[in-house]
């Protein structure tokens, strides 16, 4: 296991072999549980994160406590979310938590800003990464600012459902709200009307998708 | 004229004598009248945009026509919107204006990816440059998620103060909403009330603040 990084490291077959080395000395593995905190930019800095299993949340989070995702990581991904503090002018607070029981690496933010200052391959695969997430933070901010929320809604259940294989979400409406950078009332008046509609139906603790298609329409 | 761009891009000392030579051969250097439109990401992909005077703006546009300003670019700032299209994922519509009369010199796109793929020197200002828009970027969602409307437009208003260097704006209530994202009632009814509160003085065509330190305060 602690061998098998390099396959997930999207650059590691252009790197020298001084390079692959010190990844090697100072890469991290991490198990966690569903509900960890892994990464909190005001407290530390995590470094480059490659997610092996599971699924972690990258979110906002405003001084009062209000809370809205800006992305999700599933096997595979990379982010230079948790690396900010090794980017100029990087300066947000990011929280980043395992949503499902997780297993990623880690490697330390300095290395990583040395790698990237001297190898044009890491170079040109974070500037790729950046304009990535740049393009992600667009459409979002086109969804907030643009779209109703009754789309945004559909949209997101419709994404979970995906996420998790399933059309029944065991997922509460207070969390819903924190996903989208909204209030929980907003989400249950919404959700309520979603069920007048035939679109969703709700249980305690969670929301079974009826009509798949119905929400792609709305979408 | 034609030879001073040089100083104005920030990795030229960088370059190899045939890189410089190419961005020589290609560079455009354009002087426009206030109010142009200079870029229209569906239409066109200007390049990297490196401005020699006045005054720009990169703004995000609705279906709708709404609007909502991105960023301002003065004097020696360069900026990548205009170049989304050599740069990976990068889907979004940016529009690019003259708030000002201006000049400045645009670096077409794709050698501007070439120079990125090809020189660590490049890739890494590109790198630090997208890190800086990515960070400005959530600064301004932050902004529009968590901060009220109140904050905002004082934190505008100050902005115009320092961007015109006098205490009356000749901006339009409609111009202010396409620069917050906003419908202009919204923002005239708090100018209103701004006015009722000592900060401003409104008349036809302009804004006059009175009280900059209430407006800091309130910010």
């Amino acid at each position: 296991m602690a061998m098998e990084y390099q396959s997930y490291i999207p650059f590691w077959d252009r790197l020298t072999a001084d390079q692959q080395e010190r990844i090697g000395e100072v890469i991290r593995y991490q198990k966690v549980k569903k509900g960890t905190f892994i990464h909190d930019s005001e407290a530390d800095c995590l470094g480059l994160v490659v997610v092996r299993s599971g699924q972690l949340r990258a979110y906002m989070l405003s001084e009062d406590g209000r809370e809205i995702t800006i992305s999700r990581l599933l096997e595979y991904d990379v982010t230079l979310l948790s690396a900010s503090c090794a980017m100029p002018d990087m300066q947000f607070d990011v929280m980043i938590e395992a949503e499902k029981d997780s297993e990623f690496w880690s490697i330390p933010a300095c290395l990583f800003k040395n790698l990237s200052d001297e190898s044009l391959a890491v170079s040109n695969y974070s500037r790729n990464l950046l304009s990535n997430n740049y393009s992600e933070l667009m459409w979002l901010m086109e969804q907030i600012m643009w779209k109703s929320f009754d789309k945004r809604l559909a949209e997101f259940l419709l994404e979970e459902v995906r996420l998790e294989d399933s059309p029944v979400l065991q997922i509460t409406h207070e969390r819903i709200a924190n996903h989208m950078g909204t209030a929980r009332e907003v989400v249950t008046r919404m959700l309520r009307y979603f069920q007048s509609e035939g679109l969703v139906r709700l249980t305690r603790g969670s929301i079974e998708i009826v009509s798949e298609e119905k929400l792609e329409k709305l979408r």
